[in-house]
Formats: C-alpha cells, sequence, structure tokens
C-alpha cells in the first residue's frame, strides 16, 4: 500500500486553490497515474525556505541570486525528493511503471523539444497572465510575487499589461501563438485529439496546465477566457475538458 | 515492379550535387523507404516553371508574390505530384506502408511541433550558411539566389554574413542553437540516439538535412566544419555518419 507523495504547490484565494501552471503540470501527472498524494501548500516567500527543508536544490538563478521553484515532491515510499515538473514526469513513470506513461517508450527527446517550441509561442502571454495572476493570491504571496516581477519589468504590475491598441496588437500575437500550437495538433490530427495520438503524455499536460492557468486567473466568465474559448474552433475548452478527469486525485487522499 | 519517383532537387557544382537541407529532407526519406527514384535537376530559376509545368501549387508568398519550391515530387505509380518535404513524407507513409515510417503512429503533431523546435534555434546560421550556399550554386542560379537574397537583406550576399567581433558573438548563437538540440536529445539519451529513440524518424533526417548543409557548402576541411564537429562531443558528426547510409538510394536507379 502506498504512502502518499508530498507534492509542494502554490495556493491561492480561488476554489481548489491550484493555479500555477507549472505546478499543474505535476497535480495532472499525479491524477493521471492514480498515485495517492498529498498536497502541501507553500505561499511564494516560504518556497525556498521550505526547498531548503526538504533538500531540492534551486532550479534557476535570478539577478546572480540561487531561485527556488515549485513544483516540488517527496516520495515517502521511496524517501526521494525532486523539483522541476519534467524531472518529477520522468521519477514517476520510473518508480511507477505499471501507471500510465507521460513519457512513452522513444518520446522524451521529442516532448522536451516540444515543451521549448510551445513556451516560444507564449511569448506575448505574460504580460497579460502575470498581473492577473497577482490577483489571486494570498496576501502574502501577493507581496512578494508583486516585488519580484515588478523588479523584473520595471514597472507596477497594474502596468506590465499594455492597453489600447497596443494591448490588441498584443493580444492578437497571444492569438497567434495559440493558433500555431492549433496547427501542430491539426497536422496530427488522423492520429487523435493529443499530441502523441490517441492518448494524453506530459506534452498534453504542458499545454493544458497552461490553457487552465488562463481560465484560473481570469475566471470562467471573463471577456479574456470567452475570447481564448473562441479561437481554433473551440480546440482550448474541449482540450481541457477532455483531461478534466485529470484535474482531481484519488478520492481516498483528497484533501 | 514500381516505377521510380522523380525527385525534384536543385544541383550544385559538388560532387553528388545535392545540397540544399530542404530537399535532403526528400533524399532521405526516399533513400530511408528504399524507394526507386530518379532525380530531375532543376536550377533555381527554373523552378517555377517547373513547377507550374508539374502542377504543383506555390509553398509561399515573398513580396507579395507565389513563391515556388523544392523538393517536390512526382510518382508515376499512382499519378501523384506533391510539393513541401513533409508533405512528401507523410504520403510516401501512407502510399507506401511496407516500408520503414517516418512518422510512426501517433507522432504527427510532435514532429509538426519539433520541426517548428528545431527552426528556431536556427536564426544565426542563415547570415552564415546563405552566402555560403551560394559559392556552390551553377551559374545561372548563382545570379538567381544573388538577386532574391541581396533584395531580401538590402545588402550584396558577400556582406550579409557579419565579420569581426559580430562574426564571434554571432557565430556563438549559432553553437548555443545547436546546444540546444544536444540538449534535447540528451534527455531521450535512454531511449536511443534518434529523436523518437533506436530508430530514424523525419525529426531525424531535418536534423541531419541542415548538419549536411553546413558540410556541403563549408566542405569537410572548412574552419566551420571543423568548428561544429568539436561541439557537443562530436554529436554532429556523429549523427550524420549514422545516417549515412540513408545519403544514397537504391544502387539500380541511380543516376
Amino acid at each position: 500500500m502506498l504512502k502518499p507523495i508530498k507534492f509542494y504547490d502554490i495556493p491561492s484565494v480561488i476554489p481548489g486553490q491550484a493555479w500555477s501552471p507549472n505546478t499543474w503540470k505535476t497535480r495532472y501527472s499525479l491524477n493521471f497515474k492514480g498515485l495517492p498524494y498529498q498536497t502541501v501548500w507553500v505561499e511564494f516567500p516560504d518556497i525556498e525556505k521550505v526547498s531548503k527543508k526538504i533538500g531540492t536544490l534551486p532550479t534557476d538563478t535570478k539577478g546572480g541570486l540561487p531561485y527556488y521553484s515549485l513544483p516540488a515532491i517527496h516520495d515517502p515510499n521511496t524517501n526521494t525528493t525532486l523539483v522541476e515538473s519534467a524531472l518529477i514526469a520522468e521519477y514517476l513513470d520510473t518508480t511507477y511503471p505499471d501507471t500510465p506513461k507521460l513519457f512513452p517508450p522513444g518520446t522524451r527527446a521529442l516532448q522536451h523539444a516540444f515543451v521549448d517550441a510551445f513556451m516560444s509561442k507564449l511569448g506575448a502571454l505574460w504580460q497579460f497572465a502575470l498581473p492577473a495572476s497577482n490577483t489571486i493570491l494570498n496576501p502574502s504571496s501577493e507581496a512578494y510575487f508583486r516585488r519580484s516581477r515588478e523588479k523584473t519589468f520595471g514597472k507596477k504590475i497594474e502596468d506590465i499589461a499594455p492597453t489600447g491598441s497596443a494591448m490588441e496588437m498584443e493580444w492578437a500575437k497571444v492569438k497567434a501563438g495559440f493558433g500555431a500550437i492549433d496547427g501542430w495538433l491539426q497536422k496530427g490530427k488522423a492520429d487523435g485529439p493529443y499530441f502523441l495520438g490517441k492518448e494524453p503524455t506530459f506534452a498534453d499536460f504542458v499545454v493544458a496546465s497552461f490553457i487552465l492557468w488562463c481560465k484560473k486567473i481570469w475566471g470562467p466568465d471573463s471577456s479574456q477566457w470567452k475570447d481564448i474559448m473562441s479561437w481554433n474552433e473551440g480546440r482550448w475548452e474541449a482540450f481541457i475538458k477532455g483531461l478534466e478527469k485529470y484535474e482531481t486525485g484519488p478520492v481516498s487522499v483528497r484533501m
């Protein structure tokens, strides 16, 4: 009988709390595999402290300083601690070989290239999504997120998103980015609805995590979400709908 | 008994003539599948005329005008004419199902995303490789290629490649691009040497076509090629070496 994996995620004020596209990749991964887990909610200012305590390394540097990030997991069944969603996915594939594969044999190189390609299409999204993300955080995370993003962009977080005609132009770029991603899926249409055909893999959960992020930060009734829903013949709402069953985990350990 | 497929390629002055990264994708594809073909060599100024004659459509527009390109094929066995390497690859997979697959089932969407990701890493290469390509063309293609690229870049083709410290900086970007591609392969190292593991697929032939291009335009003894060979622990020479048997086709129809 497996002990629940500890899954470190960042909370918010929205129902269910989960919102971060990066941690969603791991939440989806755990749910897809049907592995028992417990979420440990960590506010932004506590990520470094918690990371050091559980023993994960910085995933990046920012301004010359080590940068700690989530998702991370601690698996008490193997006494393993890991940070970064793709590494976690590979670990889960290897450690629990009888669960559905996030990286089917032979697909790792191509899936990693895919994640690069996908991220490169989202260049225009951040300026809209970061300020919106800030509005759903708890107070301590909000202050931290504001401070770090204002430093990066050199302006108040409320001023990061463009307005007027610049807004229209930049939002059109977001739409074009999603259009390119839709184009890839169209090329494989005969293979199935997912990036590797009939069954979802890590690539799909990466995409779904970003779409879900948009839905969570703007809300289902927002003009932004309604706009996204209208793109590519409704592809994106349908895409996350198809993976909806992996938004939640095994009932027995749901918290 | 299959009749040879007509394969439309662009000639050059180097041994074997083939040099273009785009047409190499199709040459590799045909050889990988062991299909009989005959090369029809088409100089740049004749591409539009030949395309209209065989009935292929423009693949792009340039300056508001239709732009015709190669590779194209005419398959007399099915009376099919096609342009563009990925479309040709898919056609060959479908039409000759008993030959090795360029797009194994379920991999089309991800391979198309891969090609986008791969091309995005080559941004700094063109300024070096286009002028070098021009030096190996036959006179009529040289004049045409020079005219069209000088129009695009707004300078003499000999002046497109940067010099001095700018050259060093831009060449470092080329190296970084190859480094990123190597990074993807490293992630899948345990799966095999290719992008989908043990066997080459279309993604590998795309990459190999661009590496081969570098080797062909600069020559095996050039400083550029020696530099590329030294990157990523010799990955790139080894990569095309592993696919060398697909550089040539069935002996019976070799011309």
